[in-house]
């Protein structure tokens, strides 16, 4: 099974039994997602922009206006840090210190560049439109290239990759034995609401859109679209 | 109004209409959440760690284990970005440039430091359950000194803060008029599932869990939790 090699920046120090490095564990997490938190550096300041992402392969693409202080920055060559992750529950103890979260996580580290060819551009604009609703970008009015032009698009090659998984009950503890607290888990589930067509739509809702069905979940929308576009993901 | 005084750190350049300072906007953003991602830089490089947050006044808290990386690079007083985010919908248009999410988010600047003093880490960990979970530390085995000592806690008080939010229909264009694309907005709700009670549990749910109703949406459920604990949100 393929995997990432980890270095002491992406090895998970803290309860290594919940990290991976495989690519399966990692795409996981990543093809389940669609908002990224991208972290820079400018003049020693860290920054951190929440944006949509989308994968293919090792790659990691993201854009956004010409104009944009992110892109201008990451798109330099300089390292990047692109995290992913996804609330998944409140573990709720009998003493304040078994209380925490349930979550997946993904840290990508690598080198951004600016993909400049035109063509490269619409290409992978039309894949990012493809990996969300598969076979859409045909029934779609043709983007121009003025309209490419307004916008950055950078890629990111991962070089490293670990992924993160809690996915647990409480830690009870012998002290809280016999305490009248009331403890569990509250899951936290996101989910596709009832679809808002604009007053003007005139046309049905097509194939490409079925996995955004009303009560589907985020995370199996997008890993279902992603798989209808790549084909299955990585066996584990 | 309170407000945030943007320098070029934390004004936001695109989209400048969609941006606010005031500390009802940041406020209202960081007191629906609980899963912050924090930026920090480690020898050039940037690292962006997820993990839960809570909000008193204009200081922001967070914590894990004594060995963490994480907490022992931002607690020397480094500069930090924690940015909180909400992915509210997709944006599906008639071309691919009119795709687009609808978010909420805030980028919140400051220098984080270690909390030492036991009593104010208790203080302060008694605080994070109460924010969640209204009167709760009361009915919890109490933490012990060296159970708290196994952790640290960092306080960050924001020196900057911008909050920026998308909340659109379709930006259908001139150009997509009469193409027969369905358009319109996919709503995403993050919302609490069936609790799951632990095994051993034989209390019943009390009032402290209350805004954790199956079905609420997280972002109310937290919101409420926290103006129950530190009483109604500032005024917009």
């Amino acid at each position: 099974m393929a995997a990432f090699t980890p270095t002491a920046r992406s090895q998970v120090r803290r309860r290594p039994q919940r990290a991976a490095y495989d690519e399966a564990a990692v795409y996981g997490v990543l093809d389940a997602g669609v908002m990224a938190h991208v972290g820079y550096v400018i003049d020693g300041q860290p920054y951190v922009t929440p944006t949509a992402y989308w994968r293919e392969g090792r790659r990691l693409y993201w854009h956004g206006a010409a104009a944009s202080r992110m892109l201008e920055t990451v798109a330099q060559g300089l390292p990047v840090c692109v995290t992913v992750s996804f609330l998944d529950g409140f573990v709720v103890g009998r003493s304040g210190i078994t209380h925490s979260v349930n979550y997946r996580s993904v840290m990508a580290f690598g080198r951004a560049r600016l993909v400049e060819d035109i063509a490269e551009v619409r290409a992978a604009m039309d894949a990012f439109v493809d990996r969300l609703y598969a076979g859409r970008p045909v029934k779609l009015r043709p983007t121009t290239d003025d309209e490419l032009r307004r916008l950055k698009l950078v890629e990111m090659e991962i070089e490293e990759a670990s992924a993160k998984i809690k996915d647990t009950g409480v830690g009870d503890l012998p002290a809280d034995e016999g305490w009248g607290a009331w403890f569990g888990v509250f899951p936290v589930e996101t989910r596709i609401g009832a679809p808002l067509p604009d007053p003007r739509n005139l046309t049905p809702r097509t194939d490409d859109l079925s996995p955004y069905a009303e009560g589907a979940r985020l995370d199996d929308a997008l890993a279902t679209a992603a798989a209808r576009t790549y084909g299955a993901p990585v066996s584990t």
